[in-house]
């Protein structure tokens, strides 16, 4: 079912899963440049022939009304849409902590230092569409945007042939406050925020996960908008010793599997009797579930247990992935995870499986993949706020401070920048 | 000197700004791909070859010795380096109040989420050599490294024909407490940071401004490894009044345009008065500057004086320019910064002219550039931490939400996380 490695032979497993990157293809390449070019020029009439090529719809206006909205909420099961309010407000418990405040530092009356924290204005979300369309999506990235006070929140998602979007998805934008939503999705959309349309505002900052041709795009635009991270295929690693459940283990493993054919599961422990067991369950689940055939090629592309001699040696494996999940299925976890440097999220003991985090604990979803938790973090409230700096210096401080200045400007050559101190005390 | 534009009919100079971006070259592209490949591939020894081809020196040994070091102590006018340790307090007193801690919540026992904050491990400082070899470069980046607690800072700087380094920039750094420093630079020294080689030490971060040779290759490793912004040519907005001194004015704009032909330096002010006599001043103050041919072609480019109706139209260009360095040299700064919405740093009345903040004040002088202060911040302790989030469940906690997580899954068609909690409970 699985490759079953014993981590002192590795002969390459993990090097190509470090390798597992995203190709930059080129025909994927020109025709975004092309996509990019015609918004910017011919705007919402590209727009709608853009969404007639992909989505196959004609779509007139593609401002979602608030008919629509409203249907969606008579349509959409109770109990959904009560799952989905409880999960933003988890959301928004664990998020608000990150909320943080400008500071300034005074000296007397003379200096002034601030650091001024405000909210990006404009920020677009993406949303997938299709088999893709998540209303756990649009809760993870409109939640924290919204409690770091961003004034213009805008949604674009794709529509289906019937120019409709899902209800959950349009209830979940409702309920995480979205302010605008758009029946437009592809590298079209992102182009759409990027530049403005005569229908679609211009925004700051773009963020949310998407196809290639999306993932492209954000990457070409980046610069002239913020983007969040370009997330690549989904991972994750379970630490595991011989207390652990290989039941969970396997139905974990499996969870990730299905995402598509790249995602990465892996199992490491220092137990041969898990090992093999794991492996029959996977064998025995896999077998009972929808998205089998995707599983399979996804185990077997980048699936792997990997036996250990100690629990160090485990670690040590897991910090050199540095996962976007991380789960620790061992008798003391709380001791375990401290000594993990890299993970996105980090799991803990056997009822805390990775798709409690995926829709409802709270923290966010959206994480570092393909070993960037080495130096990225979870999307967050921080990713809808940008900084200013405040510098205030009286005649008085300046004059303390002139000397010292020139004489550094002077060793870099920069003399104009000495001169605008010495014009001040001329 | 410089253009004067009556902001009504500004017929496209704003325009022009806006879309002054870097361009990608396709030659640079081509060069800096091949240049990368070679140094994962042949490591130390395509390194020397490109360092003996671009810096024009044998370098047997990369690493700067101690004696190296200590040599530039004794070199250094000791008023330099007594401002550099002045300079060095600043930056860390007013960069230690960005630490932060990491948090967990609780829900009585059987819930606890977390945010772990934590530093980044290895952390590259790429420093510019000959005519930009600078001092305050190594401590804005360094400085705030070091506050997050990363445990390897890594600074590397192509070496002059005679191998060397300069000394203050091999003072600077040494005070501002990095471990290692190497003599490469260009695109090689990005990809040495990358990759690792023999001698140079693989990184997970790689900060600080270069050429556009460097610039491209940290565009390409990012991903691999976490990069800051990359920054476009610098700029200057001045906002002022008719109570401002002209002369104060030409020297700061002066002083943005000094640093190379595409810098960009305008002023905007409600007085016709101030407009004239700036412009009479620049070409007095421009005539006795070293740099006067930089000056004189930047101000040319992208100079100019905007001429508005009122205080309030004035602040509206800065927000649309959204310009990296801000001064606001009016009679009432302190009230009018707060309708400021957009600027890397924001300079307060007529003694805070924009080189204090780049050498000296405290807040960091890597700033964002070509209007991304809509979106992004100051560099700062924050670019060198990240989080990982940490979720934690009873058996209990998830029998009372698993219902709510099994039906978004479901939604979602992902039934293998649907699979993963119902096996908890079976």
């Amino acid at each position: 079912m699985i490759r079953i490695i014993d981590s002192i032979k590795d002969s390459g497993f993990l090097k190509k899963l470090l390798d597992r990157s995203q190709f930059e293809f080129e025909e994927v390449n020109k025709v975004v440049d092309e996509i990019l070019f015609n918004i910017r020029e011919r705007k919402d009439k590209a727009l709608k022939e853009y969404t007639l090529k992909f989505d196959k719809v004609e779509i007139d206006d593609f401002l979602v009304s608030k008919e629509e909205i409203d249907d969606a909420f008579e349509n959409i099961d109770d109990n959904l849409k009560n799952d989905l309010l409880r999960a933003k407000e988890n959301i928004e418990k664990y998020h608000t902590k990150q909320l943080k405040s400008s500071y300034t530092l005074h000296d007397g009356e003379d200096i002034i230092l601030g650091q001024i924290i405000r909210p990006i204005e404009k920020v677009g979300i993406y949303v997938p569409g299709g088999s893709a369309a998540y209303p756990s999506t649009v809760l993870m990235n409109a939640v924290p945007a919204k409690i770091a006070g961003v004034k213009e929140i805008v949604m674009i998602t794709p529509p289906n042939k019937e120019g409709k979007i899902k209800d959950s998805v349009l209830v979940a934008a409702s309920i995480a406050g979205v302010d605008k939503i758009y029946k437009v999705g592809g590298a079209q959309g992102i182009g759409a925020l990027t530049f403005g349309t005569e229908s679609i505002p211009k925004v700051s900052k773009i963020v949310g996960p998407g196809n290639i041709y999306v993932a492209m795009a954000k990457k070409k635009v980046a610069g002239y908008v913020g983007i969040d991270m370009i997330a690549g295929p989904s991972e994750i690693l379970i630490i595991a010793d011989e207390h652990a459940n290989p039941k969970y283990i396997a139905a974990d493993l499996i969870s990730q599997a299905e995402h598509d054919e790249m995602a990465a599961s892996i199992l490491v422990t220092d137990s041969q009797k898990i090992a093999k067991k794991v492996n029959e369950e996977l064998k025995i689940q896999v077998e009972m579930l929808e998205r089998k055939e995707i599983i399979k090629k996804s185990l077997k592309n980048y699936g792997a247990i990997i036996i250990t001699s100690s629990m160090n040696e485990s670690i040590k494996i897991a910090n050199e992935v540095a996962p976007e999940h991380l789960e620790i299925l061992t008798r003391t976890p709380f001791d375990l995870y401290k000594q993990v440097k890299n993970a996105g999220a980090i799991f803990l003991g056997e009822f805390s499986p990775e798709p409690l985090g995926d829709y409802f604990a709270g923290p966010n979803h959206t994480l570092p993949t393909s070993s960037t938790s080495k130096f990225a973090s979870p999307l967050g409230v921080e990713d809808f706020l940008k900084k200013t700096s405040l510098i205030y210096y009286s005649k008085e401080a300046l004059m303390k401070s002139k000397d010292s200045i020139i004489r550094i400007a002077e060793d870099e050559g920069l003399t104009a920048h000495a001169n605008s101190i010495k014009v001040r005390f001329e």
